[in-house]
């Protein structure tokens, strides 16, 4: 088996299962709780969070524990929108956001906030330029993701950053889900005010995400109740989630320094690989992208087709992002892109970890030589 | 040691932590893929759901698993209110609530529901009557808890759902937490139209719940993203916790055949120890209450340091909910059932699980004796 659907979900590191079972089973108290069982639970808590925040080179209050990625941006979003709704209603993003920022600003857009969602060049990169020109005096947040979930482009977020340095009231928020762990990003230079990432990203367990909030942000929380998270984020916090998380992004980052070089390689073999095959087109840029998301289209075969034929290969791919593969509709981030309807129709992504190896990327080319060859004759 | 603060959390079942790691392990799939590992996670998932759709005697769809009761909870009254924000802004509750419904309403008003918080009697109850006497014609939401987290009383479910029949057009909110897998309550007859539950409140896992809504129920998204849980919930589906948080169920529930003599035994003790201590008050109501909360107070000793003084006997209790353990103000639950401020202020919750022995419930009334004439005598 060769997976390559790195982007929909990772397999957990053995020690992430490891920390996870040894707390879940010995130090199951509530953090809330007064008594000794629940401030071995708060401490390890506590511990998670420190541990997190330095890897990620920010303060230990900054880090709000969420059940992953999809909350980390709602609760960004929404959150901000009404904390800050008196300072204005106008919001900026981008056309290729993951559905759970689009759909986050389509619900503020029903509750009357006005978003602006702001078109790509042909390699899926958002202008710092054209979000300068659409500030407004209403403006109140920027949204833009740090690594595309289905490209891999990466989005000028140091430029952005200081771009935003002129207008000190808008909030920028990066969804850092693809990018945590493997695209370094350093947060207080780059002046982002929040930052969302997912455990199970990088190996971690579904079930666990984060949020930077820069100190000082205000968030109506999306989910009121107990003072958990700093009145942020109510509900019985998760320690055993928690230092999963943080044994993984650490495993992961330390992964990433052994081993960048190697994704490097992998993915020069496969994007000149797909180059040189006949009836493949490539629609991750070459440069600016991140090492491990290649995208590609097969024209006038389906994507679902390609995918489950290498299946049949033992190769695990995916359409666009998991989120979105049931809806069979064309990639809006590549018709965004300018790619036209039958390319984005036929679009299959590889997304890579740092555990994959040169072998394996050989062989899952000539898996895809072998599907083109097939599949393309049964159109004839 | 002996553990009596189960309503806070519970430890997880072996079984439940072995399915947790099976599935994380081997079956790490994102069940939204197209291919066979996401569809062998998908198919995980969706028999949990099954699973905990039987368990509760509701169709499978009519599931939506979330992050805990506090997620739930939110979804549940803030989704229905968006959604139904067209058929009037008033909604009913009481005065007893846990914090995550008492401040999802809190949040509601400032965006501009009207919502009366009704009265409880000397038990804790809410008269079903009260609850029609409230209706208006912008009623839309009415919602009650099953078991007090405080003092264990049982509303009255069922009567009001008779009651509400009358009011086709108003939802009925039931915050499950404290009765799920303990205290029986048939969801259709009773006409709820959601359900809030948790984990780990039953020996399953921190960081999932799940909330029962019934065939037909619109709610707007707190989570907008992907298409997962029908459009109510979006974000990766964590089929681990959710085959775990089964299991917990389940023999949550045949540990409550086997053992509910026992745990009335140990209540009986327990409020009979109690009861014949002097300086000591019993705010549980003798009936209508649910096996496995017992609360008292000791008027004149504050309820941290009677905690702390248990701990060092090896027993581990707590003061109100562990959510609003550290505020250190009076019990608000105790205050709306007319308990006077110094009870209120010394309020002692004891919460048994399945798995607790008549032995301990003994030697916990022992040490609560020693720690009563010890502390009392300090304060004198």
């Amino acid at each position: 088996m060769i997976y390559f659907d790195n982007s929909a979900t990772t397999k957990p590191f053995k020690e992430v299962l490891d920390s996870f079972m040894k707390v879940s089973s010995e130090f199951f108290g509530n953090p809330s709780s007064l008594h000794g069982i629940g401030a071995t639970a708060e401490k390890l808590l506590s511990q998670a969070r420190m541990q997190i925040a330095g890897l990620l080179e920010v303060e230990a209050e900054e880090i709000c524990f969420t059940s992953g990625g999809t909350e980390s941006n709602n609760l960004a979003l929404k959150g901000a929108a009404a904390a800050y709704r008196t300072r204005g209603n106008h919001l900026i993003t981008t056309a290729v956001e993951h559905a759970s920022v689009r759909e986050s600003f389509n619900q503020l857009e029903k509750h009357g906030y006005k978003v602006t969602f702001l078109p790509v060049d042909t390699q899926g990169r958002v202008s710092p330029a054209d979000i300068r020109d659409a500030m407004t005096d209403e403006t109140i947040l920027v949204s833009v993701m740090h690594v595309n979930n289905e490209t891999g482009t990466i989005q000028p977020i140091e430029e952005i950053g200081q771009m935003l340095r002129a207008f000190p009231k808008v909030l920028f928020h990066v969804d850092g889900v693809q990018g945590a762990g493997k695209i370094p990003l350093n947060l207080k230079e780059a002046e982002v005010d929040m930052y969302s990432f997912s455990a199970h990203k990088f190996h971690g367990l579904k079930g666990s995400g984060g949020l930077y909030i820069k100190k000082g942000i205000r968030l109506e929380p999306l989910l009121s109740g107990g003072s958990q998270e700093n009145l942020r984020r109510g509900g019985t916090e998760n320690p055993a989630g928690a230092v999963a998380m943080a044994k993984a992004l650490r495993i992961s980052l330390e992964q990433r320094t052994e081993r960048l070089d190697t994704m490097n390689e992998i993915r020069a073999k496969l994007m000149d690989g797909l180059d040189e095959m006949k009836g493949v087109a490539i629609n991750t840029p070459l440069a600016g992208a991140a090492p491990h998301i290649i995208n590609f289209s097969v024209p006038g075969i389906k994507a679902e087709t390609f995918v489950h034929s290498l299946e049949e290969m033992g190769i695990y791919v995916s359409t666009t992002s998991a989120c979105s593969s049931k809806k069979k509709t064309a990639s809006r981030t590549l018709l965004a892109m300018g790619v036209d309807d039958e390319l984005a129709s036929s679009a299959v992504r590889i997304s890579l970890s740092f555990e994959n190896t040169l072998e394996e990327a050989k062989n899952v080319l000539l898996a895809i030589e072998k599907t083109v060859a097939k599949l393309g004759k049964v159109l004839k």
